[in-house]
């Protein structure tokens, strides 16, 4: 297939596993401008095959000539590029009012999903990245990943609380864009695709709004989320 | 004076000491759309005052034969039935997305704030507000306001981590909303200003970029928030 946009997507062994919470946030936005995109299968130590972004993560989206990285630039891109369809932001309060949700999100929610289902991850990943991930999240978390596989019950407890402003507005509203989802969706949302994609751990009860939400989440844009590969266990 | 708009907003011993977080918000929201309200000194054991809003907690905002309540509420009271003053929203998405801020302002902001000041409002109340606040107040904590004030130092670590979301913001912007000051700023701006009047606690380094933007919504507004009386000490 070709396309004029192209995405660098990490993915583990599995070509189809595409499991980071940065890249889902660009995947939602693009499927929301309605565009077209290639994604192209991307591992932790390919750093070369995105030199000329001049930077080492993903997304990476190619438009032209153009190298885009950092999942917040990339949707301020596409809806400066895209003016004409269905807006992430909706006005430019919009915009600086969305761009606190994707803090929040990035800040505060990744770091708390990341204590539930970060040990999880390796079983996935292809053998040349195994090394590389478990040597730099265990320096970023400070301890190990069986040290923090056995504090998931503490970890759960943490990311319940840490949901309380979510959980509060998609009690009152159907999206936190409104009626309908939009880019603060998108950068809340990726977390949860992330531990549905690699992960058998339930974050939520049943009974929560936020369940609620994410199934919401899950059939917008025909579905996109939901048809995503799992791990198989998952 | 005579306006038609009135509200009920909290005060100290002092009738001119004005120290409710979600006051603020809606001084603020009424300022932004440019319209005069008389303001009543109201104490905490005053519940008769504002029988006819059905609950006993304020802001109350009393329009015509209307008693609102809820500072949210309130906020899209003004929205809906001042639509050409300048917007607290921008759009229908920015009012939704202002929403998760309100929220995560009131249900995380203020209680790290709270951990920080509760100790300090003794001092500046009625004296018929004293043991409702206490009590009231040390049963919500768990905790006597003197082993608060002894955890001072880690509650204002607590406040440091909290604010990160709010501080990788308005280090991107100068404000919440944007360019310019709206509601979603108006909504987390009132737990400072609470600190600020009732607290001598420095709740920030100097060179914090939450700091700066406190510093322009001070100045904002024609100044409403900075020229606001404060405790005798701070």
């Amino acid at each position: 297939m070709s396309a004029d946009l192209r995405l660098f997507d990490l993915a583990g062994a599995d070509d189809d596993l595409r499991f980071s919470p940065n890249c889902w946030r660009t995947r939602l936005a693009l499927a929301h401008k309605e565009l077209p995109v290639e994604t192209i299968a991307w591992r932790f130590t390919e750093k070369n095959a995105i030199a000329k972004s001049d930077q080492g993560k993903v997304p990476v989206l190619v438009a032209g000539d153009k190298w885009l990285y950092e999942s917040w630039d990339i949707a301020e891109y596409l809806e400066d590029t895209y003016p004409d369809r269905s807006s992430l932001f909706g006005c430019p309060q919009g915009r600086a009012t969305a761009r606190f949700v994707n803090q929040w999100a990035s800040e505060v929610l990744h770091p708390a999903v990341a204590r539930v289902v970060v040990p999880d991850i390796p079983a996935v990943l292809h053998e040349k990245d195994k090394d590389y991930f478990r040597t730099t999240r265990e320096a970023a978390f400070g301890r190990t990943f069986e040290v923090i596989a056995a504090e998931r019950g503490d970890a759960l407890a943490v990311l319940n609380r840490t949901l309380a402003p979510l959980r509060s507005t998609v009690s009152k509203q159907p999206f936190v864009a409104g009626a309908a989802p939009a880019y603060a969706d998108h950068a809340v949302f990726g977390a949860f695709q992330w531990a549905r994609v690699i992960s058998s751990a339930a974050l939520l009860e049943d009974n929560d709004p936020v369940s609620s939400w994410v199934e919401r989440m899950l059939d917008a844009y025909d579905g996109l989320a939901r048809s995503a590969k799992r791990m198989a266990s998952a």
